[in-house]
Parts: C-alpha cells; structure tokens; sequence
C-alpha cells in the first residue's frame, strides 16, 4: 500500500492510497494514531470514491463516530482504467434506463462481472489497511447502497472480517444466493418509489439474509432520495454492533 | 382532571389522575415544572396504561429525552368497568387467535367500536393535560402499536395537536381511511413475521399515509418480538420532530 497525498481538514485525516493497480481513500480523526473500528465504504454506479455523499458520510462516521472510514473506486470508475466488457454493459445500462426499460438482467450481469474483481480487491485493501497503526485488526463495518449493495452483497457474504453492514437500494434477484450466506447484523435501505428497483425484489433480498438481527427502513422517494436522517441513523447502526 | 397520587423514583414524577371516568397517569421529570413536549402512549391489546413496556418506555422518553409522558387505560382496560359488546367481541377474538383463524373482521368491528369512544377520550385528556403547567401547549406526539395503532390512526387522524407518530404492529384494512388523512411524520415499526397481521396488510397501511415523511422500520420476528433498538429510534424520532 502507497499512500500518495495526506491533508487534513475539520479534524478528519485524508490519504490517497493505491494498492497495486486500486486507487482508494483512507479518512482517520486527526491526530489519533491508535487503532478504531473500521468502516469499508462503496459508492454508487456512476460514482467514485471520493463523491460527494461518500465524503460527507466519511467525514460524519470520522468526526461523530470516531471511526476509520475507506473507500475504493471500484472496477471501470473513478481513476480505474476502463475495462471494455464492463463499459459496454454499462453504457447499455443507462440507454435502456432513459429509454424506460427494465434492465434487470443487464444489471445482474454487470454486478457479478463487477463483483469478481471487487470482492479480492477489497479483501486485499483491508489486509493492508488492517496493518496501519490508526486502524488496526478491530472491527470492521460495510456501507453501500445501488452498486454498493450488488457489490457489498458478495464481499460481506464471502469475508468474515466484516461484522455488520448497511446495504440498500438493489433488490437484484442474482444477489439473493449470496444474501443467504450473510449472518451479520444487516440494515437494510428501501425507497418506496424507486424507479430502478422494483419493490418486490427488495422486498425479497431482505427477506433472503439469512442475518438474525437486520432491519429494513423504508423511506417514501425515488432511488436518489434517501432521508438524510437514514445517514444519522446507519451511524448509531455501526457504533452499536462496532463499538 | 383529578390527580390522586404523586411518586417520584428514578428521576420521573409519577401521577395518577382521573379525568370523567378516564384513568390516567403522567410521567414527567422530577423538580422540572416548566413547559415541554408531550407524548401520549397507547397500550397494547390485554394491557393497560401502566403495563411494563408502556412504563420502561415512558421512563426512558422522561429520563433520556426530557418528555412529558402521558397514558390512560383503554376502554374495557386495565381499571375501566368492562363494557359487554367490546368484551363479547374480545373474547372471541382471542379464542379465535388460540384457534389460528383469521381474525381481520373482528380486530376491525373491535377497534372501530373503541376507536369511537378513545378518541374524545384521548382528545379530552390532552386537552387537560396542557393546562398543566409541567406539560403546557407544546409538541405533541403519540406512540402506539397493535391495538395503540389500532386506536392511534383514527385519533393522530382526528386532532390536529398531534405532530409526529410511531405506529405499527397493525393492517387491518379499517384503518386505511384514517391512514390517508395522517400528514405528520410517520414511524411505521413492522415484524416481518407477525403471526397476527398479514405482511400484506402492513405494507398496504404503511402505503396509505398521506405523511410525505414517514419510514417503515421491518424487523425479523413475530408480533411480540420488537427489538429494543426500535425504542431508542423512536426516542430520535421524537426529539427530531418534536424537539
């Protein structure tokens, strides 16, 4: 692990890292070098890892929770190279989103393409991260929502280091194999009138986390409109089961 | 209103009152005599205004919150003369539960006939309470699930001081009419398994308020199986809209 860049800004400490070929972002509290749970962050299609709802969530889960907070651009985003497969796909993927159709399938095939290479590769960035001495080998938390959840299904599902996650906002019936493999404690995030996914499959990837403790909230609003106050909330979430 | 003893333990005053033939309680905190939001508490189905997790809850909202705390025994509970019709259908309706049949009609019959009678009570009862000077004419909020939803949606319907309300455990079909007359902020609790309200039926009610801010929180469990954690969100519920 590299770290290109360290700048620090309303008491949270930003470093730029790459870990091979994956660029990524690692947000501490300022001037605290022991080791705090940690929290692995995946942003949304179309997205990045520093944009702005990750940053502002970060900079929240650093300052009120005193939490390590990472995040990765994940295949084809970001300052990734394009991978042409994936870009096909998703170019198809917004045509056929403007044009109204469903894209279920589209979706479903670009999430386990996806999830191939994201899965080693977050496992690998928190192998190192839990080297660093204002990390450590503590707890560690998973939040995504969108492509955050397709890709967060298949990680949390496969890596027993993460011991709680907040997903949302995909009801991909491709996922439901894998969210039968999840036992941690799962917050689940529903838009009532989400344009993209239909309230039947997230009604359905909830109800396949084979999780004992996991809670569904459901908001009124399309995809884009998640409450601010789901942002408060997902924090206690974290604290609770991490700290 | 007629106060007819007073405690205090654990920093919360406790007193009895009788308004008409209405017993009632209010909880407030102990040597704070000066204005603050209020929040009446509904009581289960069997139970009454003092059942324990009507009292743990109201002590929690006094200690941790600073509310006032209010309850009253339903009709036909706790220390109400037991009116015949309501028992009749009561009787059977838990005969019916013990038998497994569907009970959907007689919740309704049940809950329209006392809906019918809690209601003023609840609004007479309010209305006392805000003379007081320990509660006076602020925010007010109402907490009820199951047979307190039942009794809550026409009431938080009907009176217009009632600004925020966590409801659930309820989808009797009655309701609906009500539901869609509810503009405040809606906190909707729902067990995924609940052996006594079809999952259909909850989602359908939750679709019915015409609040543009309400969330449903879905949790793993049967009726009776309300995580603890649901407590303490609807304490932030109620500090966030009422505060």
């Amino acid at each position: 692990m590299r770290f290109t860049s360290l700048t620090s800004s309303d008491g949270v400490t930003e470093q730029l890292f790459t870990l091979g070929e994956i660029p990524g972002v690692l947000w501490t509290p300022e001037g605290a070098p022991g080791p705090r749970p940690l929290i692995l962050m995946g942003h949304g299609g179309g997205q990045h890892k520093k944009a702005p709802g990750v940053l502002a969530r970060a900079h929240r889960f650093v300052t009120e929770g005193g939490f390590a907070v990472a995040a990765i651009d994940a295949p084809n985003h970001g300052e990734r190279p394009k991978n042409e497969e994936l870009d096909r796909i998703a170019t198809e993927h917004q045509a056929r989103i403007a044009a109204g159709e469903d894209t279920a399938t589209l979706v479903a095939a670009l999430q386990a393409l996806a999830a191939r290479q994201a899965v080693p590769e977050w496992q690998a960035v928190l192998t190192a991260l839990q080297e660093l001495g204002q990390v450590g080998a503590g707890p560690v938390g998973y939040w995504g929502v969108s492509m955050g959840c397709g890709l967060g299904v298949p990680l949390v599902a496969a890596e027993p280091r993460v011991g709680a996650a907040v997903l949302g906002l995909q009801g991909s019936p491709a996922l439901a194999e894998a969210a039968t493999r999840i036992t941690v404690p799962v917050r689940f995030l529903v838009q009532w009138d989400d344009e993209r996914v239909p309230r039947a499959h997230s009604l359905a990837l909830f109800e396949a986390f084979a999780s004992a403790e996991k809670t569904m909230h459901a908001s009124p609003g399309k995809h884009g409109d998640l409450p601010r106050s789901e942002a408060e909330d997902t924090l206690r979430f974290f604290t609770r089961h991490l700290g």
